[in-house]
This record gives structure tokens, sequence and C-alpha cells, in this order.
């Protein structure tokens, strides 16, 4: 833990695009006096089809960038990151850095009756079989189903998250994990909550839908209460909003997001960091 | 025209991603002779929902990577690069350098009989209205109808060209236009060939459908021969591949679109160029 960083320090929270606002909301709602720093790499999203190396790199990328905003903690908000990068990127800053799988994990865990999980997750994230290795450490005799869904994220960035278009993708992705005992399901990238209800719909009341978002802001309270680091300030807090392009359409969906107005995004050339 | 390059130095194409292969297939068919060097930008695809100056940026970058390769021209087989990056970057190489934009305009001002074009592209390209300008300077008469297909390069690339929902995909998108009064619509992104007959069947036999790739070739055959730069060689040409990410899957996708064994593409940290 930084001992040097001033309790009003922001968070930094990141995320391929706008899938990780579903995180920052939840750490607004449950520590209303933190102030945010949101990175969304718009210019290289998704992330979900990309390689492991690549996915590092940019993740070190943007924590060099909230660096220089003096953060105290940094969230990785996206389940390709922190699947396949946090492991790498939190041994090399004095930071605390937290990701999103573990979390969501251990709130699957905590559901379930029969110990049968779902995952719903990016190629990347479902390939590199974290959630599943993570499971398994808490419940070895758990059984961990991991389906990809890789039009789920253009559909959300695009505007047809409420589409009829998009519950017959649902249909196409999930119908198989449908047919099995699964009691549990996780959704496993930021972007998916934003179908939230579609997925319930299609599960029906059996399956416990866990969004990785609440635990992760839980856990975050932890580390900040932990390292003696949480806001007192009484000051509103604030949050900023970074992207690596596209600022415009960004705030736009934001807006939708998020509850209040979240202003004009700034942009920044992540690969000078 | 750089009068140092040798005629049996490759040609440069370079896209977003695999979309571009439908323009190199089209290059190799029509110049058998030519060496090519590909690359496509698969860490930061797709491009067609990004901004100009990233736009620029990433093309300087490729460009810069072509010309190591001492490539005698560059084919910027991508229209959203073509639309937004061209101008600027023919400026800054000697290497001739030619889009995809002027020849599919020009083959549909040809094509058509009443006047009314339709273009189908992403939100970049349509939104530049460069295809607009191109027509109107060809005919200022003709009427260009655009319409973003945002989801039809996720679809291509996630392998769903031939899915059920796609058919869907295309009626939400083109029923407008196909209400107009076009005869001939241009596939304004060079993934959009692969969904070539389904839009075929969803227009019927009334509109002229146009695929830049065939004069783009043309263009190509046509800038060599009046810098008497091409390859006389009797050697079997080559095609190699590049790619910023997910090499084994670009290769994969190249094979389905290729006649021919596409061989393994090489990786390349093209942010350092």
């Amino acid at each position: 833990m930084k001992n040097n960083s001033s309790n009003t320090a922001p968070i930094g929270v990141f995320d391929s695009g706008v899938g990780g606002l579903t995180v920052a909301r939840e750490i607004m709602r449950q520590l209303p006096h933190e102030n945010i720093v949101y990175f969304g790499d718009t210019a290289r999203v998704p992330y979900g089809s990309k390689s492991r190396d690549n996915i590092i790199r940019f993740s070190r990328q943007i924590i060099h960038f909230l660096e220089t905003k003096e953060v105290k903690a940094i969230v990785i908000a996206c389940n390709t990151a922190s699947a396949l990068a946090l492991e790498t990127v939190k041994e090399e800053t004095d930071i605390p850095v937290i990701g999103v799988i573990v979390p969501g994990a251990r709130a699957a865990v905590q559901a379930t009756r029969n110990g049968v999980i779902g995952v719903a997750g990016t190629e990347a994230t479902i390939r590199s079989e974290t959630y599943t290795k993570v499971i398994r450490k808490m419940n070895p005799q758990a059984v961990v189903i991991g389906k990809p869904c890789p039009l789920f994220v253009p559909l959300v960035e695009e505007g047809f998250a409420k589409h009829r278009i998009t519950e017959e993708v649902i249909d196409i992705y999930l119908s198989d994990m449908r047919q099995t005992k699964i009691d549990t399901l996780i959704l496993g990238c930021t972007h998916y909550p934003l179908l939230r209800s579609r997925i319930m719909a299609f599960f029906g009341e059996k399956v416990h839908i866990v969004n990785p978002a609440y635990e992760t802001a839980m856990d975050l309270k932890k580390v900040l209460c932990e390292g003696g680091n949480e806001n007192r300030s009484h000051e509103a807090a604030s949050c900023q909003f970074y992207v690596s392009d596209a600022a415009e359409k960004f705030s736009h969906f934001a807006n939708t997001i998020l509850s209040y107005d979240a202003g004009a995004a700034k942009l920044v050339n992540i690969e000078e960091y």
C-alpha cells in the first residue's frame, strides 16, 4: 500500500470502452465520497478478441497514465484485462490494483447451491479459463461452464441492447448453457450487465445472475479501509472521464448509463504512456 | 512516382483487419505477377467507429511500416482509412498511394442509369461524406444516399456472414434504402463483399452492386504501368501477411477468403512505427 497518497486522491478505473461504466456506477453508489478518474480505451476497443500480449501492453500504458493522475487505487473494470493482465501489472506498481474476476467468482461461489456455475464472457476471457481457475480455488468441486459471446459488446456499443436482434443473439449463444444444470451465471464482461434484464428473462428465475460490479466495489472499499485511505473529505466527489478516441460518442453513452451529467470526456493519446 | 524502386518490389496493402483481403484477392487475380505485403491492424480493429485523428495516425504508422518493406505502391484497402486519411498521408510519402473510394465511386457513376446511388459503409465513412463528394465531382446531378451499418464488420469478423441473424441485420439497416430509387449500391467497406450474396438477394436484380475492389486493382495496374513499375519477373509472386494482433485467427480467416494457403501471419508492434 502506497502511504504517501492523499485520502482525497482519486480511484483510477479503466476499461476497453464504455462497459466499465457499470463498475464505476457501482463504486459511486457504494463509495459516494471517492473521486474517480475513468479511462476508456475507445481507440482500441474491443479487447475481447485480442491477445494476452497486447492486453498486457494496453493495460500497462493505461496504468502509467493513471499514475500521472496520482490515483490511490486502480480498478481494472474489464474482465478481459482482469483475466489476462492483472497478475502481471499488479507486480509493476506500488498502487493497489484490483480486478473484477475474483470478486465475481466469490459472489458466484457464495450464490450457487448445486456448484454448477456458468460464465458468459469475451473470447479472450473464456479461453484464458481464469474464472474456472479462481472458482476452483474457492470450491474445488465446482463445475464451471464458460461461453464466449463476442457479438454482445458490439451490440451494446452500437445501441442495440434493447433491440429484438439482441434477444436472438442471446438465444444463439446461451441456448446450450440453458440445457445444463447451472444455477448461477456470471456476467463475465462489464458490457453484459447492460443486457441483464434480457439475459434474466432468457434463463428465468432458477438461475441467479451475478454482476461482479457489486462485489468489486465492496473489495475496493476493503482495500481502502485496510490502508486507511478512505476519503474523509465532505466535499462533493468528482468523476473525470478520459478516452483514447471519440470523446463525444463516449460522453453520450456515459449519460445514458450514469444518473448524472458525466460532462465532456477528455482525449488522451494513450500510446504515448 | 518513386524511380529507384525495383519492379520486383512488393505492393503494400493495408486494412483495419481481414476485410482488405477482398481487395488483395482482386489484386492477385488481376496482377498475378506482383508480390504483396499485407498488413491487417487487428490490434485496433474496427476503424469505422473511430475518429479522423486516430485513423490518420494509425494509417501513418502502417505506411511507415510498409516503407520498411520497400513497397513500390500502397493500396489503402479500407474505406474508412481511404475516406479519412488518404488525402493527408499521400502528401507525406514519395510512394504512390491509392484508396478504394475513387475507384468505387467511378464504377457506380458508370453503372447507374437514374443517377441515384446508395452507399453502405461504416459510421466514419458515411459521416465523412467522402463518397458523396467524390461522386458529385464526377456527376454533379447524382443523388447519393448513405447508410452506416456498424454491426456488419463484427458479424463478418465473428464468422456470422452466412448466419440467419445477418439477414435480419441487413433488413434492419437497409430496408429504408430499398424504399428509395437507388439503382446502384456501393459496398463501401471491404468487409461487405463477404455479405454480397445476402445483400444482392435483399435488393433483387434491379439494384447493381458495386464492389470497389475490382476497380481498385484496375487503378493500381494503371499506376504501375504509368510508372513503368510492373513486375516483369516470371518468378511466382509471393504474399506476406503481417498483423498487429491475433496472428493465428487472422491466418485462419485468410485461408477461408483466399484460394491458396496464406501461411502464417507475422506479428508487428505497429505503435513503434
